[in-house]
């Protein structure tokens, strides 16, 4: 027999659609150069402005606000990196705050730049979440200073699954005159998200957590917002992002955001059910665990469950031998040997901080990998904390 | 009858290889993020360091001294922001020098990013080239001052695929103490090229100019230089480069090299005597050229000419419309009306640089195709020409 394999790991990355595969395939003989003006040229710059249209208007943006880039990580250093503009050849260039403000439980390619920007004479100022990792309005409104350049708060954890309430926080930024983005890696394709309704001045996604494929993200930039580009030299992307389009990821990222608008819905829907039966048989099986995250203003699919006396990558290892994929926190963080910083900023121990597994469900996964992983779980944890002297003297 | 189509514009993009093309086929499937810790991640892990080891060795360094990037552009912007770090996060942070010599012929993400960094205090200094593109290295021995931090000049020009001498500047460089960059996007893989034997510290290459797709480079970062990531975040590149690995634009590169090594010797002797053919049948058929880019130093298929009294757009056209695909310069260039920065550099007058169109030939090309561009090409130059009023009141 064949063993079962299930892939909960779909908020480090996702298995391409199989519609979008079928886009890779058919664009593969689209070579010409977007930028050149000849029919080679012509025929790829279409498909690329084909794709921003789709993309734009999947979040509500106008195709001239879109820009296309290699990441959500490049997409997040884009922006924030225009605290760290200092030169005329930026456009509107009226960034002029000299501040940031973001929270503790932004993604490493956030807090690693703000970390940066500190050291170039930028202030940041890190917001607190509660235990849900929620952030604090209250602390928000005190914390912008008419110097705050940029607010840049995560739309949906990517641990966690937490959720913001972005309408609310640009409302707060705005009324100070401060801009605000949104990283919205985790959120663009797992629930509704507008730009307008949420009043965001940049938002970043990124293909590869919605069945695209790895490489391609865009950046919203709403219009007459200050912008710098990180990549400079030629005239693509309207002078904001230098470098030939990466035209096979973009006609990729168009169609996985076009699937999405029609399949998002109905998977939202399911993802919820199969994460509350997951939620309920985890809590019903095994004594001393922590859920982490809001217990409604959460990604439909993702679930941080933290156990006692049992160290996440153990559980990591375990449940792959079982053919269960799961991670212990963010996969960019992998290979740290530290407690995951959302976990420890909602305020959990760092011994549960430590025992913590986020399980990320997606389109692909069904009831019966739900009632696997509860076939297994059990077990996995049972087999762990019997190794765990500090866990078995408390028993 | 169908009509012929000629595509002369390898300098801007290629096809990709069918080869290539089979490679992502086969990646498809291959979703896991390589920093993920279970079996997904793993296997996706596995490939992108067989892809690192087949670059590496492709350009004589160690996989350790490769990392992955989106773009040239990204690469070359990476290693020149060097001079821009201000901060204790980076590596090696020895770069303390902050003046940075580099060419007038150099690709616009090399000249926009000096720009910049002239913006942000770095003392820039432009090497001029001869009438064949080749920088004066008398001029650049009298350039290096002990405070240049950076040397950064193109292995061959995308333009006029004029050749550089990189050892002898090598050489040079390293005796004033500096470190030496080299763009050698348009090189890798269209001639020999090691880093070792070069003596570079940093050299830019780039997948789709060889028969690989868009949006994947790689930058070569000699053991122990001095380096500061363009993109922060996770740990991925060794924390040089955040961003999940675009897994298939890795593996596409390292199997485009892989072919590389195996065609490159005989089509670049096919390359240099179809562009002999074509630029004796010019010469022959055509009046009033000019040729630009050294004789023998330059990229086997790359042929830049200059015809008075046409204007290359105009040429662009009317070849497009007989199904021949050229360029008048860089793709990267395309939309200004200025005339090439590269052409005037070699010392033409502004009225020929207008004139100058670039044929870059790659593997599909055939000899049928220089017959073909021979058989049409006089006619256009002559309608055009003959619209010219400039040029008729000359003959």
């Amino acid at each position: 027999m064949e063993k079962r394999k299930v892939y909960f790991d779909n908020n480090a990355t996702t298995p391409m659609h199989p519609e979008v595969k079928k886009a890779i395939t058919n664009a593969l003989d689209v070579f010409g150069n977007p930028s050149s003006l000849h029919a080679y040229g012509r025929h790829a710059r279409m498909l690329v402005e084909g794709a921003r249209e789709s993309v734009a208007s999947f979040i509500g943006a106008r195709p001239d606000e879109l820009l296309f880039v290699g990441s959500g990580s490049e997409g997040n250093n884009t922006i924030l990196s225009i605290l760290n503009s200092q030169c005329r050849m930026c456009e509107y260039n009226t960034c002029s705050g000299k501040e940031l403000v973001t929270t503790r439980i932004e993604h490493p390619c956030v807090l690693e730049t703000s970390k940066c920007l500190a050291e170039r004479g930028v202030r940041v100022t890190y917001l607190d979440v509660d235990k849900d990792g929620k952030v604090d309005l209250d602390q928000l409104k005190g914390s912008i200073s008419p110097r705050t350049g940029l607010v840049s708060i995560m739309m949906a954890n990517n641990e966690i699954g937490t959720i913001q309430d972005v309408r609310a926080i640009s409302r707060i930024v705005h009324e100070r005159g401060a801009l605000l983005h949104t990283d919205a890696v985790q959120a663009v394709g797992k629930v509704p998200v507008d730009v307008t309704d949420l009043g965001v001045d940049f938002l970043t996604l990124s293909a590869h957590k919605i069945y695209g494929p790895k490489g391609i993200g865009a950046v919203y930039v709403r219009k007459n917002a200050p912008f710098c580009p990180l990549i400079r030299g030629g005239h693509q992307e309207r002078g904001r992002r230098a470098g030939t389009e990466n035209t096979i990821g973009i006609v990729a990222l168009g169609k996985a955001v076009e699937l999405r608008s029609v399949e998002m819905a109905d998977e939202e829907k399911r993802l919820r059910r199969m994460k509350e039966t997951l939620r309920k048989g985890i809590a019903e099986k095994i004594p001393d665990i922590h859920f982490v995250g809001h217990p409604t203003d959460s990604l439909p699919g993702t679930l941080n469950v933290s156990f006692e006396g049992a160290e996440g990558e153990a559980i990591l290892l375990y449940l792959d031998l079982a053919g269960i994929a799961v991670s212990t926190g963010s996969a960019c963080a992998s290979g740290s040997l530290d407690p995951s910083h959302v976990i420890l900023a909602t305020g959990l121990p760092v011994e549960c901080a430590h025992g913590s597994i986020r399980i990320s469900m997606g389109r692909e996964n069904t009831f019966d990998d739900v009632d696997y992983m509860l076939s297994v779980l059990p077990d996995v944890i049972a087999r762990i904390r019997g190794m765990s002297s500090a866990y078995a003297r408390r028993q």
